[in-house]
């Protein structure tokens, strides 16, 4: 039985537990040391740190503070890892924690983060799905079952000083051009976790630590789907021992993680084995992590595909881009899912967590980038498909995602 | 057998077929008329009208006239089909002509149109690629061959006047702002081939009739990789009888279709059927084209993945752009197959033309938007998974792909 | 443009082209040479060279001489291979031909050759299948449409004397238990066509050519649905050249072409290349030929799974035996489908035409051999999973497939 | 969190587990019952009830006494499942004990049972498969490693008194032909467990009770390999409650559990739900069972594939024989692989382990039935694909599995 190094325990606050962090910062302490070879597990909390609960209410969703997010299990050290090296990591498996067979996915208040719909979501909303072995399903959402394509949302390496100095200063920049404008998050001491860090150095470390939210050279917080269990992950090393740390765990979410509370978010924990390629870095060229996909995916492949193009939605012409163009489709598939009945929030919800395709299909047919959206038939209890006979509805209405107004 | 509607002689100039034409407008005459349900074959040229030549200069990559493509066979008119129906196409087969088992693949000079790494490549280059049966090599990027997802590049029904008013209008606003910039294309009578309109009516028309650069609401250049043979595609009819027209045949493209000269451009054939869903777009809510893919395509699974975030690669941060994250997962892409002999033009032309995947992986997580690129390892001759050993060249660089000055 | 090296005019006899054979036998003299790694098309009659026809009667299913088949075209000789090499031969496209796009799918009576079912099944009938691009559809089976699966039934290499004489002998050993059981088919001198031999050279030969009904160590007439285009196939080489042949052409197949008459059979083309590997049998200990399969293959994966076990229809118990058990799995599907409204004929021709599977489940669990039958359930134009509400009736029984009575 | 509804001791002999059964007979008293639409967990013995050892010898395996197997977990009662029902089963998901992450795979002694190529490896060989998550690999066979299409080789209801009558008739019927032969296993009562049944009710139930070895009508030990976690069975009902049994869980097995002591065995649990379609055995003309396979299995597409033919390894000729024929392809396979470095006994281990297909792919062509079998090339550390330069030898013979000599 591989050891368990990292444990978490649901009824206590992720702050209490020194093998957890918020931040991204070189001077958190390792939790754990293993060797290359090893295999190991690390328990996770959800994202949020037990912040939403399986009830039919929004307003956890309404009401988080996102400065606290993400609580990640880490960072682990891996002995012999140098700056320069490739940190191969093998996602052994993954699963939700035994005592918490659920989920959570929701939109934010346009107010609070708001979502990549978020001019027609504007308001808070939840929906639960129950995880059953390999499936999940959700009362809030009838008529759709998945196989979980489980995978951590959030893993990466510690960034040196001058790595993390870069992101802050880049961000930074970004933010200036419009300082209210939500474009990205300082760090924030207020609400940081340092893991064992205290006093003084804790102190130091939370004021400049990267906040977790975006991706950036080390992997962190990209949401890609097919980094799933059974992947195989070749992530940059910045710092004596890598510095490895996971969390954000998604039972099943789609490209793009478009509702951004997110995917099917749930506490779990992750098997993984750790080697190292010495000198990777510069001998295969790599800036950011590359993988390879796990050989055990669910295999739906029967797909309506929808298009959309770079026109927004108020039929203004914007310059190839990929962004608008999704949102259109994403809009596209929202409407054509509401003729069989679904509520627009249920259609936006199940694009947020069924194992949807979003492709860049073209990006240089100026002006209009065109982006795809691929929607497995096979999830739906029911037939999909266009036909001569018209859609038929198969939802009567009584079942909504739970929707909490701004306060 | 089914029957040749509309005909292509590879040695006659595509302005001498009145089946053909290079712009959309709702007067272009139907080329011929079919029932729904019939099934039938178009042939057409390539996008460029055979300007393109199997031979080993890029001048003609560097020299083409962009104001003359594409060069589109029909409009076939369906019996029945009304503004508000959707017109069922599927696919039946696609091929190239056996008198031109060849297609090329081009950078454009970035004086002439560039492509979505002009920046990095702004020379005109060609590579030429043999068709053998199902699969596809080139004696310009050695090691790799494809097994052909051939689709074409473009189709669509015509626009109804208002349709077309809306497209020039939107577009020449984005080309107001400035109006050098190359944004968008307006309409240009010079080159403009309006099939059998002649005179006045052909003078108007040329006028007023939209580019076939971009896809847009009816579909059209959208370049998508699989919409391919044995795909189902639900268009959207705006004139009485639909007029689809298809061109730009591909025997294989990547996502994005990032080189813009583009995929393998050849000339072919297709075999279609066409059915009508009477009030189809009220009934499912369609804006776009919503389409089914093949049950036969290639079954490359083993992907080695590529990230890349929304920084680009002068270090600047930009706010969840799609489009800077996807270039940064082709540049590393790029990168990381140079180390195994590859010059960067042959990379850059292997993501073009390969089936590769580009997926939109994150799109909420502020600042930044994450890409990824999925290049299918088995496509290539030698193997370039990463390895404690590191990277073997396989190619010794004595094979270039062509280059032509800027004049 | 690939060579076609050998002809055929379906309106002429078989009996007159002298690249045609219907033997194998080390005499008869190469059709043509090629070099290794040339490309080329080789043109096939149908099976049965052109005797069974596009029509509603099954008399000629019921009437033909089986001792005439299978007319192959070939053999091609490879310079430099030499007994012991492997003959590597891709498969680069297989097609029907241009004037002839149907097929026929038949079984026949039991008085002539019978089938895998043929005490259900004792009489001549037929059904014709149009081809359609990529896919076949039948007047006489409603509800089913396949993606092709396009493969050759028979190829592989002529035999040397000694391999020949191997063949003959174990064979007529097995008849000689029971001379009237049509245990095995004997050489025929009748109906022999030994290409373009004539006079002595061809009695003799035609004397004691091997029959072409079972595939044998070269390959010959395995009828393996995955060995279709796009597949690469290692021969073992017998004499010098090689002498490849190839005939018997399918569209579509499942394991076991259980209807005997046979596939979906059709007159066409390949297009493939040979390689050698000297020394290959050796090398890697070959005595039957090992292949890849094809990179595009029809996707279906959505599968309904039929078990049966070796104790037979009327309740009598057999040792392991695969045949009962695979023969029990076929009937269970057969009874299924007629619960849709297929009859039992229409339901044993989709069997034996689509590409359903046959796996060897178990083999060792005394006494009963288990075998599946994987039926995809994405070929039908209705659902046919099972489910609480019990089988609709999809067809009236309006629609038969021809049958003749015995003479 | 899904209820346990039976519990297993690893450290206890299944015998004094009471709700553990190795007898199929209708007098078995329910170990529990359940509603329709309820999901629960069983956990279950390896099928030898823990007498194969986690160590590097063969003696167990010479040893153990085959009339105790195999132990199953059950039956579970379905409240208000009818004769004539079909008891559908999902399987939601399958896994080890977590206190017994490993598996054993092992060839019985001739004198002992035997298995597929026991005439090549008649001695009693053992290897031991470690469970690392998702994949396995083995101590005893180097250089390969499996993602696991994890199954229960024994599932299926309870018979009723006419059914099991039926089995041992024709079982007896078939053993009376060759008393000392082995051919099938009568009922035995000395080792019989029957669950919680005691005194005389036992010994008559334990006396009649048929043997779990083969597959029936009812299912039962069909060693499926398809029938794997994620998928959905279809089971004929005979006695009131249904009375579903489980056990002999495989981590992963070829088709034809070829090296009978049998797959990768382990001692694990089944996380299922069941529901009922009344009178579902006649509305859709079930026999024996039928299933839809999971939609997320092992992805594993790049195949080589073996050909045999009915013709045995003596020379002799026999009829459409699909067991001969899979004999011969497995023989290739061995042969082929020993060219890299493995002996005959560990290539034969993974033929029975790994996620081989066997295909029964013709068998109609008298007198040959040809049988193919595809090895997963993804699988191995290395290239096994035929090159021109030759099979490198990757192991060198240092790594033996472990073999008794007879006693």
């Amino acid at each position: 039985m591989p050891e368990t190094l990292i444990k978490v325990d649901l009824q206590q606050s992720p702050l209490e537990n020194e093998n957890i962090h918020n931040r991204w910062h070189p001077d958190i302490p390792m939790a754990c040391w293993v060797n290359p070879g090893d295999d190991f597990v690390l328990e996770t909390y959800d994202w949020t740190g037990g912040f939403i609960k399986n009830n039919d209410s929004a307003d956890d969703v309404r009401d988080i503070d996102l400065t606290t997010v993400h609580y990640l299990s880490g960072p682990v050290g891996v002995k012999g890892a140098k700056p320069g090296d490739l940190l191969v990591v093998e996602l052994l498996d993954i699963g939700a924690k035994q005592d918490s067979l659920w989920g959570f996915n929701g939109f934010f208040s346009k107010k609070n983060g708001g979502g990549f719909l978020t001019e027609h979501f504007p308001l808070a909303q939840k929906s639960i799905w129950d995880i059953e072995g390999m499936f999940t399903r959700s009362r809030h959402v009838p008529g759709v079952r998945y196989a979980g394509l489980i995978h951590p949302g959030l893993i990466g390496c510690l960034p040196d000083p001058k790595m993390l100095q870069t992101w802050n200063a880049r961000e930074q920049e970004l933010i200036a051009t419009n300082p209210t404008g939500g474009l990205a998050n300082p760090p924030f001491a207020g609400t940081a976790h340092m893991g064992r860090l205290t006093g003084d150095a804790k102190a130091k470390a939370a004021a400049e630590g990267a906040r977790t939210v975006p991706g950036r050279e080390h992997g962190g917080n990209c949401d890609i789907k097919d980094l799933s269990r059974g992947a195989k992950v070749f992530f940059p090393v910045y710092v004596d021992g890598a510095g490895l740390s996971v969390g954000d765990l998604h039972f099943s979410q789609g490209d793009g993680e478009i509702t951004f509370c997110g995917a099917i978010e749930m506490a779990g924990w992750v098997h993984m084995r750790v080697t190292v390629i010495k000198g990777g870095m510069a001998m295969y060229g790599i800036k950011n992590p590359i993988f390879k996909p796990s050989p055990v995916v669910p295999t739906y492949n029967d797909y309506l595909i929808f298009e959309g193009v770079s026109v927004d939605e108020g039929g203004k012409q914007h310059y190839l881009d990929i962004n608008v163009a999704y949102r259109q489709a994403c809009l596209n598939a929202i409407e054509y899912l509401k003729k069989f009945g679904y509520s627009g929030a249920q259609a936006y919800s199940i694009l947020g967590t069924a194992p949807v395709q979003g492709h860049i299909s073209g990006v240089v047919d100026v002006p209009n980038a065109c982006a795809t959206l691929w929607v497995p038939t096979q999830i739906f209890d029911f037939d999909i498909n266009p036909s001569a006979a018209g859609p038929v509805k198969h939802l009567d209405g009584s079942v909504a995602m739970p929707l909490s107004q701004d306060k």
